[in-house]
């Protein structure tokens, strides 16, 4: 039996640029039908010419308009109200890195005042544009999340008509932080529903499982397991696929992230059957985002999965992927 | 100002064999009386034959009397006290694997059933040989060893004249476990002293700092440092020199181990100098392990450590040890 999805939505992608952009750009596109797209290129996206052109760009990659980067800047807080309505149409979400707390996030924020922020925050606020969050602290590596809670809690009051999506969490408090805002919202990464710590170093050290936030514990990955399977409204899919070239996930100094864009949809389908929440799958990938970025829109796109053995390539260009070489149970038709 | 060490003494430490064997050995030996050798070969030393061949063969790639490597065996719940009689003489003390847990160990002990090792280990405490274990379950990677301590304080219940030793304890549950039994000892190692899991998967991934068990964090290494650099009588420093080729360590799937013997005093002594606790690094480094393993005779050996920079080499053979390429203060006169 085959499984319909309508318009699948990678709501957190990381595309690079150059020579990786064509790599996996076609990737993402074959199988979704949109993406937001990460703006920490070297330098970063903070420019409306650097938005138009690095968006030009992914549409060249593609070659076809069955799939719909949405563009986001590099969030500075000297972002003027003048300057940001002078960008809304060709952005979806301005993202909000911690200085230096992931790849290629150096020119992020430090310190979270909300007296400094509110200016910009309070003209995304006013002009509907959601503020996508890095939230990890500088801390011990296992808490730097949950630490960051309270660093939402404090955007979510301050700012509480501004949508505020925690990205990628991998933690129970962030998941227990979902239901106490009304403007916080969250993505899940495929890898996160999936690895736990023991993964990545509890028997061999595995570079192509390391990734920011780095995998947690059991009982926070049977929490976003929860709330991703029953398809919470204020959570959706977001890969985070984040390709490097193989050397620099091997070498020693290992980059973090999991590219996961070419395997997604079919791990998500077998982990849904597993679960006998398959009927849910379609709000996780899809509705819940449309609902959350209320202004998108989203070609239309059917992709059906269905249950037939799938070898994922050892390799995408130079870039090794989640499950090399392994079989999938579920196939793009 | 210099230092000088009697004698220093490595409770736990890996020579491995062959080739291997060749390159490390003299290392150790260069700077150290003597070392408790892991017996964690392929296959590993269970017999008096493989017991006596491993201690000649150490003994020719060291060529030289003024450094003792005590021998242990892998411990099997099947060995008799007839067998122990028999290799008591040749041997320092028997380490306990749980199976799998680690490098090599496959043919550990499976399950704690006190009654199953009660005969083998009522023997090892009428012949006074200590008992060294790797305590770790098989559990969540950050709670092996802290749920391993239950096991610990059983075992120390069940045979109270037994000297058992928690090897290269990690965690602040085990430093506790230290004073609640007369017969609980432990080793610490030097990375353990230095780093937390922060340093292995906090930034880049590091597989040099990958090792079992893997670091814990900060509050577990405060109160490592404590009972180290007071010189707590129970504790003993066990390097867990543990090399492996450099392929082994940067390959997807990186093997556990920190490679130390060569660098490990000359970082002991800026350690302690630093915290003011450098009269303790004798009894750290020689005076407790003398006391624990009283049946152990010492060669005589004065080591002077002066305030000078010593360049790590890149690299030991095909071994990359920690702190490879980096200065150090103190170097080995």
């Amino acid at each position: 039996m085959s499984i319909t999805l309508h318009s699948p939505l990678d709501m957190h992608l990381h595309l690079r640029d150059g020579e990786m952009l064509q790599t996996v750009a076609p990737l993402s596109s074959e199988t979704f039908a949109g993406a937001i797209v990460m703006p920490n290129l070297v330098p970063p996206v903070t420019t409306k010419e650097e938005l138009i052109g690095y968006k030009a760009r992914i549409q060249e990659a593609i070659g076809n308009d069955t799939f719909t980067p949405y563009m986001t800047l590099f969030f500075k807080p000297t972002y003027t109200k003048a300057f940001l309505e002078s960008v809304k149409d060709e952005l979806t979400a301005i993202k909000l890195y911690p200085a230096g707390i992931t790849t290629n996030s150096e020119g992020g924020v430090s310190g979270f005042d909300i007296e400094e922020l509110r200016p910009t925050l309070e003209a995304m606020s006013e002009l509907e544009i959601p503020l996508c969050i890095h939230g990890e602290t500088n801390g011990f590596v296992m808490d730097r999340e949950a630490e960051f809670v309270a660093i939402y809690e404090k955007l979510a009051t301050a700012f509480p008509k501004l949508t505020i999506i925690m990205e990628h969490i991998t933690t129970k408090a962030s998941v227990e932080a979902l239901d106490k805002f009304d403007n916080l919202y969250a993505t899940i990464t495929l890898h996160h529903l999936l690895i736990t710590l023991d993964d990545v170093a509890g028997g061999m050290l595995q570079p192509h499982l390391f990734c920011k936030p780095i995998a947690k514990r059991p009982e926070d990955r049977e929490a976003l397991r929860k709330v991703a399977l029953e398809a919470h409204p204020k959570v959706m899919f977001g890969s985070d696929s984040a390709p490097h070239p193989q050397h620099a996930k091997e070498a020693c100094g290992c980059a973090a992230g999991v590219f996961t864009a070419p395997i997604a949809l079919q791990v998500l389908a077998d982990l849904f059957k597993q679960h006998s929440t398959i009927e849910n799958l379609q709000k996780f990938v899809s509705d819940n985002a449309k609902k959350i970025y209320k202004h998108i829109t989203v070609p239309k796109k059917i992709v059906t999965l269905e249950k037939k053995p799938f070898v994922v390539p050892a390799k995408y260009g130079n870039v090794i992927p989640m499950y090399a070489g392994e079989t999938l149970k579920y196939s793009i038709a």
